[in-house]
């Protein structure tokens, strides 16, 4: 990842700028804008498809690799988004897994019995 | 989790159905239109505030704990989608992020310099 | 839909603020997430359903009710938008759709033999 | 829009392959995700610009051309969403206006005020 001392040498003034750019676009509305933006390409991936089957068996490789890509994207934008919140999006996630598991405790065991 | 022997003793027809019942209901198309139902509660949040300071300081804890469940609840359906696409969620964000830095240098120099 | 006369003499004030109030509101960014949200409920009307067949042969009056409402929510949302963005949203479909003509010649034909 | 009966004459198998397969792209989930993915699009106009003032002061008149674009294909689709539902989207979206202004008085008599 490189020093953060010889960019502080190198280039202090410009990766300063950069910083607070960086702060800047990345809003909370900016960073859940973009992330709407993602999910937009992401259905964008199944929208003439019609019904698609579990495991994607007809889809090339190619294919694939993009609707891995901009599930990555979702995935990135929604872990950008809960940072400049200041949340913890892990611990908020498993908090959730916990709840849901009390409120639907016939769902989880079977959820557990199939893994 | 419980035992999934117990359960195949107590109520394996059941368990069974139920099986189908969420492979029926949880295919690609399904769990992606739940991720954009998700994805529009997120922005509910978000809809009539304007602009939100990083760091959410004006937010009560109540407001920050509805904004976690539904940041999870976006994670949840996420994963699930990957889950029965049958891709890694994971690896592909990490091959997403060395593609990003590859492309934006000097941003992950900066975003390096930031951590 | 009442005199605005009537308004002026019986609460001027609060008809002032309640306009400050709406275009304080009303910026294009947070109608633009009121659509996303609305968008997100209309996806959760079809989230569970599989594959929906044309005309909805299968489903409920209530359940139509419902759609229509989500449908019309996301269009008014999206005219408030284009309202505040001070554009003709009528104007723009109508270029939009004498472009598309010209792009898609044979696909205008077909559409025009099936009307 | 030319004559469906010279179409008949003229390639009546081609035409008729061609509305069975737009029957068969043109299902109500097929539409509602093209009309998130376009929903998506729309986002990316606003995703990185902060607060954006009512009129779009500081927009080039490109900028607003591909808004006008995007706001329109969010229509397109929604109608033909509408459509092939066997929905009347004009009628619903009136019959929601007089139900808003019935559970909102005082908002409709300020929105009477300010035309």
């Amino acid at each position: 990842m490189g020093s953060s001392h010889e960019l502080a040498r190198n280039g202090h003034k410009d990766v300063s700028l950069q910083e607070l750019r960086w702060e800047q676009y990345h809003s909370p509305r900016n960073l859940l804008l973009a992330l709407v933006g993602e999910v937009g390409e992401l259905s964008e991936i199944f929208q003439w498809k019609g019904e698609v089957a579990r495991g994607l068996p007809d889809w090339t490789s190619d294919d694939k690799e993009h609707l891995e890509e901009e599930l990555s994207d979702v995935l990135l934008y929604l872990i950008q988004l809960a940072d400049v919140c200041g949340l913890d999006l892990g611990q908020a996630a498993l908090t959730k897994i916990v709840k849901n598991a009390r409120k639907y405790p016939v769902a989880e065991q079977t959820a557990a019995s199939t893994n």
